[in-house]
């Protein structure tokens, strides 16, 4: 099948390419780029140098020659070219946030308009498998609400209040340069931003509210001097204790048949360039602590667009993802 | 005057030999270690070479010949000195969590006998100065509960539940080499720890509840890849909404007198090698974040030991403390 | 092919296994551990949950089942058991240092007696695959004289000196927490070791010979706050002045039929859990700086010891190795 | 002594602020930023708040009142300056490039012609005492330069070649984001830059040259994944061979009056935050490295500024300056 990623001078299009590279059945035809056309992918991500010969094009959608088509670009800009794959049959998984709300939530938290709104999957896998099985495109959920949601889902109807403290790599910032990832403005420190406001919690807020339960939900995030990953803990206060054993059976269970999650004490190591989610809980009657790690770029973005991918595609679902993390 | 730290080969007990070197009116005479007895104190601390000329001393309590000390050993070794520095009428802070508790709750959360238990005040100068001046022998709080608690004084009274989710860096595990400290276990990496039953939260909920709250306080810590600091996020559940305002004012009018707590917005590096506590608050209506920085070290440790030093002994509050951080 | 692996629950077996879950002719039946007899493998290699189920076996190399074995044992470990395995037809790539040396130099640099010395090929296969191709055992090289060597090789014959200046990720110390990977003694600090002393600088100075070079030989390593990663600054000194041109020629020219070679400029990230060495060079008249970078772990250990068996059992060299660097 | 310091917002420009808020004798009353003017000086600097209550000002040198100024601002920009500071009587220290060297050499290396050119003494007080003590202007050094050639000074006329291989913090970089300087191209990875080119070479061949050595230099440096600090590792071949007793009896001669050069294993945390050079030798017969570590913003920067102008101005040379490092 061939493959084009639109956007793939940024860290998740590099990420696309690192894991379709060795994918049986995929492989990219097409990379584009505003900003790096004609040179080659790896004068940009110098560690595909002697794994692909591409070079990035500066070309519109309508010129793409592929069969299936990830866009990687910011919101607002995947709204303009979706449509356009859509109409010429490019399956395509948007990693962007421009399909991931009910058009009037996108409009609210993004303050913009949405020009070209349509449904799509919320393609988050382990709860919506058999919608992303159907669809012809895909929202790919966000990095923060996909280890959010995977740390709460078992217990979420339990639960009245819920609080998700993330921690992220600064490569979630993007590779533009800025006062924020300025390396002396993170290295051997550490800081809370966005503390009450970040756009991300509408997807949590979404995600639990589909799992049936009424918790109220709230999201710091923080930002942490490493590259990669998201730990994310979840304080769930519950309706009615649960003692640990209960707690830690409900997670197993609903986890059991899922390759990519796997229940294990969650560091960013153990997950580092994988798809696995890794998740835990510890119950003290009232509160229940569910942590999970995260590569943001692979289950965060990449890795998990590539799921869906193959989902959509009819390959096995780990084709091209059965990588060990590096540890350490 | 002269002072003596018992315990001086560790981390507390170089900063403390640190930022005395700057004290205007206290002198290290004598610094001494089990295991490095008869080593220049700058073998072991090569930071302070050309600063001290000291020697470490393997010798008893009875033989210290000081005017004030400082007990840098770990918990349960301080309790075996502690009477007798008193009866020699020597004062003394104690950095160990030997005297910070009730007896019983020591002894449980502990879990070993107290063998010679005294009542003591709790060294946190900006809820309990008054009690320090008056004392001759203070227990200094642990590094978590100092965080925590600077960051919820003012609005603990307003809250029904609060989260204290905090990010420790490594020297909080002290300078023994352990599978948890072992670099390739924290660099590059993040997990939490302890993640209901960390033994601090016996402290934050003594000086919550000393604060006249009702609230219900939990607390995960977890291990930041950096050396020093801690940054607790504060998740406030508050019993009635409260604007932003309203909580930013409590918190100026709080600590408008207090020279070690500013209010900026917390990251380690402004306050790295400081006693300043940084803190800010964020309302969201019924939950509130307020975030608070510290150097655990320092602030955390020996810093505010010196602190509760210059109170006990009439010197002005910030002697020898007024150091700037190093940013970046 | 069945393999076992001798010494799994280090470092090097860790990225053994990591690396043949998918390597496309080979299956791990038998990774040995003498202290984590019993434990499965994910219990200490978290990264490979999913991925394998085999647990640690506490077995003698007479026990074991298997076509081809790797030693990953710490040195004079290897010596004792080399012998059994060759003797029972299994072929092997030992990672130790036993048998990278003459006899009598490693007496001398390691300071024992080595008690079943035979000759085996030096497994660095960008210059001794037709020695390694007939081989039954092969000795893999230290991870610091694969990136020296690879970072002169095609100009050794041209210079009179050549020094070695080496930075080093932790892991090269091995997952036994001691003083040197303390966190605090790593983090945000830097320094050098074993200023002219290291036992790697042997190697180093047999290959060069080895390659026709006169050139006098020094090797200073240092020690980098990173996980993973050695980058070697070779400074050469010329016999004659040679212009950047001809110089970049050379290397384009030696290495240019080398998939694990390239040349482009070396950054630790961009190698970082892969197989590749890239190298480049900068003259400037009668001094080139040849910088080289290789994950310590991977081409400077298990990857290249996964070449070897490539080349050993007539397997595509680059089988199982052709992952992508995880950048960042 | 009134204190301006004209380019304060920057790195450089911080921490003359933090040192000198500790200085007996000085005390800043100007703070110029072209782009921060109005701003209070801890909105940039947060470390300083509750240390300052200063302002930003956009002013000019003319409106400066001050008895003594630092010029903390880029090459090409105090030679702007610098006469009408002068004329006007206020003694400097320029941190800038741009009277550190001849005339002709500085306008080869900087490519631009000079405009105002007047001879300075070298502000490295352990070489230059006597002319920084005469002086109303003086050149302080580069970061590197300070390092280097401390760390070969005692040596140097016994060297035909000198191999400076430096490895520094991102700091010295500035505080404008960059490529170079964004998080993750820096963090978890380690590359060298201008191989051989950087123009700090000169004052390296400079100062040599002027310790009567005719060694050829040449000097390499690299990119550290910590905020501060630079360590120099000095190849240095000997016309003669020379034991470890000698050379060392050399150095500890050589620095046994100097205050802030410390004759003990060099790392980067030792000297962290201070304005100490740590130095140490280790000698293979015709080979000698020497290794140098200083804060690249204090001993390589502001603080070898601050003890300049101790020594202009009678002050003792210390004072400000008998700061610990952070350790760790």
């Amino acid at each position: 099948m061939h493959i084009a990623i639109i956007g793939a001078s940024g860290y998740t299009g590099g990420e696309l390419m690192r894991l379709l590279a060795n994918h049986p059945s995929a492989e990219v035809v097409c990379a584009t780029s505003r900003k790096q056309g004609g040179l080659p992918v790896a004068a940009v991500h110098p560690h595909l140098r002697g794994l692909t010969d591409l070079a990035f094009q500066n070309i519109d959608v309508d010129d793409i020659d592929a069969d299936f088509a990830f866009l990687a670009v910011p919101h607002t800009a995947a709204m303009k070219v979706a449509g356009a794959l859509l109409e010429r049959g490019i399956k395509t998984v948007d990693l962007s946030a421009d399909y991931r709300l009910p058009k009037d939530i996108f409009e609210k938290v993004y303050g913009v308009p949405h020009e070209a709104y349509f449904d799509a999957p919320y393609g988050l896998p382990e709860l919506h498998r058999d919608e992303v099985r159907d669809a012809a495109f895909v929202a790919n959920p966000g990095c923060f609400p996909t280890g959010a949601t995977l740390a709460v889902a078992p217990l979420a109807e339990h639960a009245h209040t819920i609080i998700f403290d993330s921690k992220t790599g600064v490569t979630g910032a993007g590779n533009t340069p800025s006062e924020t990832t300025h390396y002396p403005n993170v290295g051997d420190t550490f800081s809370a931003y966005k503390w009450t406001k970040h756009r991300h919690l509408a997807e949590m807020k979404q995600e639990v509210a589909k799992l049936g339960s009424g918790a109220r939900c709230y999201f710091t995030p923080h930002l942490l001097p490493v590259n990669r990953g998201i730990l994310t803990t979840a304080h769930i206060l519950l309706n009615e204790p649960m003692e640990q054993g209960e707690v830690e059976a409900l997670y197993r269970k609903f986890y059991e048949d899922e390759f990519f999650v796997r229940y294990q004490k969650p560091t960013l190591a153990a997950v580092r360039g994988t798809n696995f989610c890794d998740v835990a809980v510890e119950s003290e009657g009232d509160r229940v602590v569910a942590v999970s790690a995260i590569d943001n770029l692979v289950k965060g973005a990449s890795g998990q667009a590539i799921q869906n991918m193959n989902i959509m595609c009819g390959f096995d679902e780990t084709a091209g993802l059965r990588l060990a993390g590096m540890l350490p």
